[in-house]
């Protein structure tokens, strides 16, 4: 069985971290496995969302936490090993955003630390009942300073500052009340349900999709004016797309639109 | 009947989007109708609050496409006009943060793309139960980018990103719960609740509320640091105003402030 | 009785704003108290968490109108003095994000104005039902342009927008609901589950927090590549203290961390 486990059914990738022993996480391992996959994926105009979900009793719950304690062996007590590690962890983070494809994460068991910061820094995020949802890193002495960057352009500034200094777990439900999720399942339906939210974005025109998912964060870091002149020259293009023209006419004539995708 | 009516009633105007049977689109006319009115209202000291309303069934749904579609028959296959276009509506949406005035959106039936853009660019928003938002541009192949630089002002990221790439709709409710509208009344109350908060901010020193609007948006894009150094500048100029005097003088005495305005 | 009184119990500083006759208004003499204390406060490692917390019937009812008032007859109509004003008074609003320690408001009655800046100043934010929050200076010829530079970094913008243009007070409940408090107890427990609150983030690992509340305000005005790159460094010298050291080993053995600080 691979760390990092690929199905597709249709235009749909489900990615699963396979490590349910050890509670999925974000080892050296891992972060490899999922750079890499994502990189494939971003190349593969025959997927249009992805599925990101754990094995086992968990989602995902942060770091390698042994595997961070072994470097320490090191001449310079793991400084060169820490830096490199955080470096990884935050280029994969990054790179779910810069996927072309939508990527929800389906969340069950627990989500904490870096495991919280990677449903962050889905796009979207949809969690069975029962899920608890931590950035508890301060628990040990180590302050999640880079899962707080994912988890506070998600909820509110005091609503994160409690997760972060309290180290406490949030509910899923408070999750989805702040914003970190966008719904919440009954268990047995989870798969059921991320699956048809992903269906029903990987039926859209994907180039318009990846044209439209990049601007979002683009934008996100733009004044207002800037932003509105970043996004027009994006609508021009989009407007210009063989394929927008087709789908703007077949709404037109009230038909649904047939797109060769 | 005007593409965009005006009334007045005391220190508020009404515009009213009126083109009903298109559900008020945001064609070449309405945009220059509501680009001069708004102008006309810059300088009109004598309205301190304004409603924007639709006719018929619907506040606004968006772009005219069959516009849009018509200027694809130019040489360039229509880009110059679809670059003209989308600044101007960019100008148009940023003029309503510019006007002095608050403006406030009256929303009933549907809010579409720029129509829901609309809606998030408003200062603040009364809506109708039963009215539906939605930034579905992306069912027909058009990621709506442009309406998401708003929305994502208003709304968490997640909940946007699965407004934009789901096309679907949520409730006035929904809405409210998001923070796009600031609150939700019974649809024959709309009216009478809308303007009622109107009259509120009317009943305000004018001078007072133009040099905090227009702080408001200006600090909202600086650091913390910035945002202090400015707005202690905002709130000197403000004291030193002689109605501003006046206010406190009346509220230290235990009066009502009578404004001359 | 000292205008602000300061009070510990084991690593966690309660500070009371003392003037309840006037409401505790933040006159010169109260800011002057607040920022040599928090200075003091700042330097004093044997407390991991402050309290700030008002006598008698409210909060804190914002700035002191008479005091302001009594400086208009300086010969530039008040002029210097309100620039100084403005100016000591974001500097102790930005100091208790500064500090090393999570400041928690614990609020009842009423916190108006700057005492609503307050709260939203503080980190975390504790509130009585019943407690009011108003950003009402607009009601005398006021803007509160200062105040909302916290308030709007703290709740949605068209709520914020609501509470400045309206002056209009919103609930507890409504205040939590929107993200300017983390919780709302009853009057009568308020002080024990602040303390409680307070008690949870002392036990925590002080350098852990100290390293974590810097980063946290600082990335958040960063985009999303500095922010990682830079929390990215906070992390690995976080890594790197003994006492995190101590922290981890303890976790990964199974047994609570016990810190000598």
């Amino acid at each position: 069985m691979a760390i990092l486990e690929r199905s597709d059914t249709g235009a749909v990738a489900r990615l699963t971290l396979n490590q349910p022993e050890k509670l999925n996480p974000l080892s050296d391992e891992m972060l490899a496995a999922l750079q890499s996959t994502f990189e494939e994926l971003a190349n593969d105009s025959s997927i249009r969302a992805i599925i990101l979900s754990g094995a086992g009793k968990a989602f995902c719950a942060g770091h390698d936490l042994k595997q961070m304690t072994a470097a320490r062996a090191g001449e310079d007590g793991g400084r060169a090993y820490f830096k490199d590690l955080f470096d990884r962890c935050a280029t994969m983070m990054q790179t779910v955003q810069r996927l072309p494809q939508p990527v929800i994460a389906e969340v069950h068991g627990i989500a904490t630390a870096a495991g919280c910061q990677l449903v962050a820094s889905c796009d979207m995020a949809v969690a069975a009942t029962g899920t608890r949802f931590g950035v508890n890193g301060v628990n040990i002495g180590l302050f999640c300073s880079t899962p707080m960057v994912a988890l506070s352009r998600n909820i509110p500034r005091k609503q994160a500052f409690e997760m972060l200094t309290t180290g406490q777990f949030i509910s899923a439900e408070r999750a989805e009340a702040l914003g970190l999720v966008n719904r919440v399942v009954a268990p047995e339906n989870l798969q059921t349900e991320t699956e048809a939210l992903a269906n029903m974005v990987a039926e859209k025109l994907g180039v318009a999709v990846k044209i439209g998912k990049e601007a979002f964060y683009k934008q996100l870091e733009m004044g207002l004016s800037d932003a509105y002149d970043y996004t027009g020259d994006v609508m021009v293009e989009n407007m210009l797309h063989r394929q927008t023209e087709a789908g703007i006419e077949a709404f037109l004539e009230k038909r649904k639109p047939e797109w060769d995708q």
